[in-house]
């Protein structure tokens, strides 16, 4: 049987990053930095954290791609990351938003659907985070994991069409949709979520995709199906969380574009 | 022989946390973010960190205990332990104050002071921070380590008394004592010393069982015999300090209440 | 054969500061913070972190050396670097200048110049920011590893004598001038690149050597050749990245005097 062809596209993102090794911009929160940087180095890419007002245009010029990430905003970052946004949109540089706990404050909700305005390519989110922007209501509670898989990527798939976005909604099953088409990702192992700031991995990673490839539903799909298999890799003989985020980096420099095409899990 | 009854009381509470995975809001420093997240959700408990003055009291009001740390501290920031703190106390939901570097710099222990008067539950610090805010006076000298266990924890427990709150003085042997009552815990490694954070850790931890546990002085002895019984655990083999680390936070994850029923080594 | 006359006294710099412990001051960037500190306390150091504009004089005035890096400066870091930069050298406590991303941006130009004329002991940085230095022209272009070692040195030398300084700057062969003198150190291992913020150590590294050694051309080499020494060990077996990490931090706490002795590989 030959893979789905949207496998083969997604090790070809891969082999292109590792390849190019593009400069990612980083405007994201003080918890995710220090794994956000070792995972984009690890997987072959080349972080930059920068944020002041002063210069976020300029370094978002000299990027191919930024990530902008909420989780421990304040007033003067959200007027850098509104800055670094709008540069990048101009410039038709790819960029990807993380709403991290929008629906859990009004502030939250309020910021990630004011830079949800600025076109990101991709806005990378959990489910809590993208039904809060999909409803445009505040929220925390969770995601009736019940559901079937339609009506879990429903409201993200109506979110990507009102938006004319790409989201990816993650989970134990990740969602990346179009507003058209919807893909399902099974990669992944439950202690990526005993590790904080995987999330945000995640995203830096979608960030990192889309410097390489301009479909960003394909580039968001690699990343995430990339990151899972790693996951999958580090979980081996079930450590514990203190071990298993050292195998996640070794396993971002690990995985190669050969193990997406045999373990990559992905409907639609 | 049956074990202390205080013992029992700690078991339980690292139980309970477990099972109810209670929200612990952070506000701390740049060095100890990581760590602590990491810390938590290994522990079976749920991290979040948020500072914004927009949202810091919106965001008290979702959790169930908050930590306030002062390592990296900014007119700003303090701004918003004050905003927090205030709501913390108002809400009657737990909060801990960590100290970092009181009578270093007069603006640290004036800070300290200024929070240690919004009626934290518990203040965990080292004894050279306990002993400036027992002072009330600045100086960075160490404790001089050959006193007796009651002479050593004498100005935590007046402290505690003219506070009113629980006052817990981590060193080689821990103190927590709440005026009245003073409990030491001889639970520990060495080796927790020799990795940023451990301290900082610890406060968020106290928070954790305070989030289930009304008792502060119960609270606090059980996050502390917990960290402890965990340092012995990571420090088996006599490993360096990255690696010691690592397994610190396997350790978090790993260790049971009813290893705390066996381990747990305090006297009072 | 008898050591290079170097070598001994890089050995003697690593046994002062390991018998000393001196207070390390950072300002540093936010993914730094983490490795920094565990770096400097692995090493046998004592590090803290303190930027607010309220008590940044007072802390360098209690501290044997400071670093300051300004890899995510913003305005209100940066008003600190120059107040506690203005401190140490008014009070002869030795500070080390690490120029993150000098030549990426016009701010980060202006700010790394600014701090330059401030009479830091050392500049530490890669090849690309003491050329941006150097010039004093923006530019993020790599440097022509094809240079013979003079050629590439060569630029830093013209710096160190321009500024009065010492430039330590940083790749696979690293170079140490104070204008007159130029040592060449051949330790360390690809994998260091593969890790963030290795660069920020090393300069944190530095000032440690700083406070134990008044000539600042011996601390830095010194201090270059024990963390080349540690890439070295802890690369053995060619771990992943995250697994290297961890190593190197084990390392910095094992590496000894005598193993500097035998394994120092420096030129000139």
């Amino acid at each position: 049987m030959s893979p789905h062809p949207m496998v083969l596209q997604c090790a070809d993102v891969l082999a292109r990053w590792r390849e190019e090794r593009p400069l990612v911009h980083n405007i994201t929160n003080y918890v995710a930095m220090d794994i956000s940087a070792n995972a984009l180095l690890a997987a072959g890419a080349s972080p930059a954290m920068v944020h002041a007002k002063e210069e976020v245009r300029e370094f978002v010029a000299i990027s191919r791609a930024l990530a902008i990430n909420i989780g421990t905003l304040s007033s003067d970052w959200v007027e850098s990351m509104h800055l670094a946004a709008t540069e990048a949109s101009t410039r038709e540089i790819p960029w990807v938003l993380d709403p991290v706990g929008a629906g859990a404050t009004s502030y939250r909700t309020r910021t990630s659907e004011a830079l949800a305005a600025r076109r990101p390519a991709v806005i990378r989110g959990n489910a809590s985070e993208i039904l809060a922007l999909a409803a445009g209501t505040a929220g925390t509670g969770g995601v009736d994991a019940s559901h079937s898989s339609d009506d879990a990527a429903e409201p993200a798939r109506a979110l990507a069409a009102r938006r004319g976005t790409v989201i990816a909604m993650t989970g134990s099953t990740d969602y990346i949709t179009n507003g058209v088409r919807t893909i399902a990702v099974s990669n992944g192992h439950p202690s990526m979520a005993r590790v904080t700031a995987v999330g945000c991995t995640a995203t830096v990673l979608v960030a990192a995709a889309c410097a390489v490839e301009a479909d960003a539903l394909i580039a968001a799909t690699a990343a995430l199906v990339f990151l899972g298999l790693c996951g999958e890799r580090a979980a081996e003989g079930d450590p514990g969380p203190g071990t298993f985020r050292v195998r996640l980096i070794d396993a971002l420099a690990e995985v190669t574009p050969d193990d997406v095409l045999r373990g990559a899990r992905l409907i639609g």
